[in-house]
């Protein structure tokens, strides 16, 4: 039996602000990174199997760039309790394996569950996770959705959640989608997972290039598009009119009758059936939100994304309550710091739309809890993704969405960036319609694993790129540091 | 004009495993730690003042152990950001100060405002305050209460508040109070704060000990108690009952009028008016904190800390309606990331008492804003203490509400654990009283400068306690690590 006998990590970062690229009204100059981690395993003396000789995991947590080399100290510390544990026997409990990685009472301090720390054992225990699916051949959604209802209940994350939901309960819902599950799965093969893109209204761009954009994304088959605001009213009103201009169009009619029939309610629906959704990115306090998104009534979103601080649940109640007359919906989820956050957002009503993200969350475990309550309060779950490995990553939280946990999947939708696909070893990738193809190689895992090449020309600071290619830069980066 | 030229930082852990202290339901082997930041100054070239020559800021946040050096990693980085920076332009408004430490786009993303980078803020921005005060020759509380309203709100962290207080609001709340502010002062200085002792009871403690300990406290005037809980219903009432026995005791009647009067609902004071409170650290679901600590009505405690996880607003508000009938009241704070999850708490009536950490809100800004909201919602701060430092810390915190903010002080009790206070140049004390002393040192500043020798031995892991004294210790915390 193989055991895990140790771990590499790489600060990896890409330097995504020369671009403009994923820039909003909070985040003004994001390098996409990753702090990455790769489990090493190696068969004990007493066996025989040749198969698992090269097995790894790969995983990693997204940030934007300072503070990578941090995330990965604490993966560092939350390996270290991995190291000499069989394979076997972590496969064999991954809730256990997931209460191994949380509990330790002295690093529990400088979280609980959240920032740093619970960033990092989203890595950690997605490696594990891409592990687990590698050694059965199997896609990381292929692995769970063939699991029981009360396997998937053992392995997430149900602690402090009882008021909200039980195992009990969760078992129960998970079996009664069992029957129609094949029939799901299927479907998702054939048609894929439907998307919408980001690209099109990043802070940074020109109203030429938004609409260069939005134009190119219809042609792709996109139907939903999200616009970043709360800069300048006028500023989000003109590019907002950019992109209405081209979607109202009755030569971009979305086809999609679901979406167009149930995604939005009638007066905000648009002419064409597609649809606008906006971002805040943080900026805004509780009333100040209302007011703000009152001024933009006239784009038409189905939501607004990010309006306050995302640990503020009786804000975005709030928010949501003041958004009601004018049929704009609150969204939130991609700076959600645990499952007990989402839990309160939902038992408020504080949104129309939960936005989790794979790593923010501590992997897949606890994404796993969230889609389940999810579920429970009937609230679609569209994903966060863009920046580097998550479009990797959600697609196989929302195929398990998809077949084996949500009531209905009219409304959910699964955010799509275009970038740094090209670093992955089994990129995500979208179809003709605007879709998300279901992952299918059997040794995708997680699908986080990246190029070789890609992890030594981008680590952070001594990869060929950032010591050659852009010398500028770090030495600019750098020259705050005076540690004495 | 003096600048800041650099910094050190200190990675001190103090083996308190070793004794139990400190052993809760839920840290069950905590090495109270400091992650430790001295920032440097020198007068610039064309400065005559040779009294700025040596001035340095302390600072430092506590954490119980592993992962101390995590946070020091989020210290350098936020310290560089200090670096080159005139002193005086930092004293001139330190709400901006704050704002440059919590704003880094990059580094906010690994929080936001909460976990390690919330942490370390707290660390670096009460180096700053330290300064300040030394700068000005002044304990810190004095440095601020000598500050008008419109100071002390400007140097508060209002961000996300201003659905529950404006700044317009905390001006005014803080004007109502300035005539009597002289009177209390003088009444600060002659009888020191109250405070109450959660020595006597760790879950290592045998009840020996805790009888013991507990009548020691008496005779040092204490009269309210700390009981840790939550690992089994037998041994916490019997570990209660103890106490209670004690406590009730006639000869060990409470001088304490206001505290007998005012702190205690009435069936649950006791015949003495000694205070027991009970405490869990965050092991329960919500329903199951209820059905426990019900089973300890007997014990009579005025409140239960932390019953549950610390994000859950509607979970401790739930807990809270559901302990009312039998008048047991609901704490929580020093797990509380951020003033905005305390509005909540405050907004949602879910706490009788408040206790905020001095380190993990992210230094004096933030504090002096939850101490804001506190007294707007008319609830008592009673700050998180022991640990290492943190002592030393609150009382600058409590003199500050007691003289500048909090409407009553009836019900204000502050943590006190007799630990570490000898490694402190400006170590806090209580009185005969059982009282805190306010400190009173013109070079203190927020108390927190540390002997150095305690620095270089109890550095972690090369100080000569953990090198020399302790190497099994040491060989056994660093054997899991596998790091290739």
């Amino acid at each position: 039996m193989s055991i895990i006998t140790g771990y590499s990590t790489h600060d990896i970062r890409f330097p995504t602000s020369l671009s403009g690229d994923g820039t909003d009204a909070m985040n003004t100059d994001c390098n996409y990174s990753a702090a990455y981690v790769i489990l090493n395993t190696t068969p004990n003396a007493d066996s025989n199997a040749a198969a698992s000789d090269t097995l790894k995991g790969f995983g990693m947590t997204f940030t934007i760039g300072k503070g990578n080399d941090i995330v990965i100290e604490a993966i560092k510390q939350l390996s270290d309790k991995l190291v000499g544990m069989p394979i076997e026997s972590l496969f064999s409990d991954m809730g256990a394996m997931w209460e191994l990685l949380t509990s330790d009472s002295q690093l529990r301090w400088i979280g609980p569950e959240k920032g740093v720390i619970h960033l990092a054992t989203g890595a950690v225990a997605n490696a594990v996770w891409d592990m687990y699916a590698r050694s059965r051949n199997k896609p990381l959604w292929k692995l769970i959705v063939d699991m029981t209802p009360e396997e998937i209940v053992k392995c997430s994350s149900l602690k402090y959640l009882s008021d909200a939901l039980t195992p009990e309960e969760a078992v129960q819902m998970l079996h009664e989608r069992q029957s129609t599950k094949t029939e799901r799965e299927k479907r998702a093969l054939q048609e894929g997972l439907r998307a919408y893109s980001t690209s099109v209204g990043w802070m940074g761009y020109t109203t030429d290039k938004v609409q260069r954009l939005t134009k190119e994304a219809l042609d792709l088959g996109f139907n939903h598009f999200k616009l970043k605001v709360g800069v300048s009213v006028d500023d989000d009103l003109a590019r907002a009119k950019v992109i209405r201009d081209i979607i109202d169009d009755p030569q971009y009619q979305n086809k999609d009758k679901r979406v167009h029939a149930k995604t939005i309610e009638g007066k905000n629906a648009g002419p064409t059936g597609n649809v606008l959704m906006i971002d805040a990115n943080q900026v805004w306090d509780v009333e100040e939100a209302i007011a703000y998104v009152k001024k933009l009534e006239q784009c038409k979103p189905w939501f607004i994304e990010e309006p306050t601080m995302p640990d503020d649940v009786l804000g975005h109640a709030r928010i949501r309550k003041g958004l009601k007359d004018i049929g704009i919906g609150v969204a939130t989820g991609e700076h959600c710091a645990n499952r007990v956050l989402f839990k309160q957002l939902l038992q408020a009503g504080a949104i129309d739309v939960l936005q989790i993200d794979a790593c923010r969350l501590a992997g897949v475990n606890e994404c796993l809890a969230v889609m389940l309550l999810a579920a429970k309060f009937g609230v679609p779950v569209c994903p966060h993704a863009g920046g580097v490995g998550l479009c990797e990553y959600v697609v196989h939280l929302s195929m398990i969405d998809f077949i084996s946990i949500a009531p209905t999947f009219d409304r959910n939708v699964v955010e799509w960036v275009d970038h740094l696909h090209e670093h992955f070893k089994y990129p995500v990738s979208v179809n003709s319609h605007g879709r998300y193809n279901a992952p299918l190689d059997k040794s995708c895992g997680y699908s986080i694993e990246m190029h070789q090449e890609s992890i030594e020309k981008y680590t952070y600071p001594d990869g060929s790129y950032w010591k050659y290619e852009h010398p500028t830069i770090i030495s600019k980066l750098q020259e705050g540091r005076r540690y004495v």
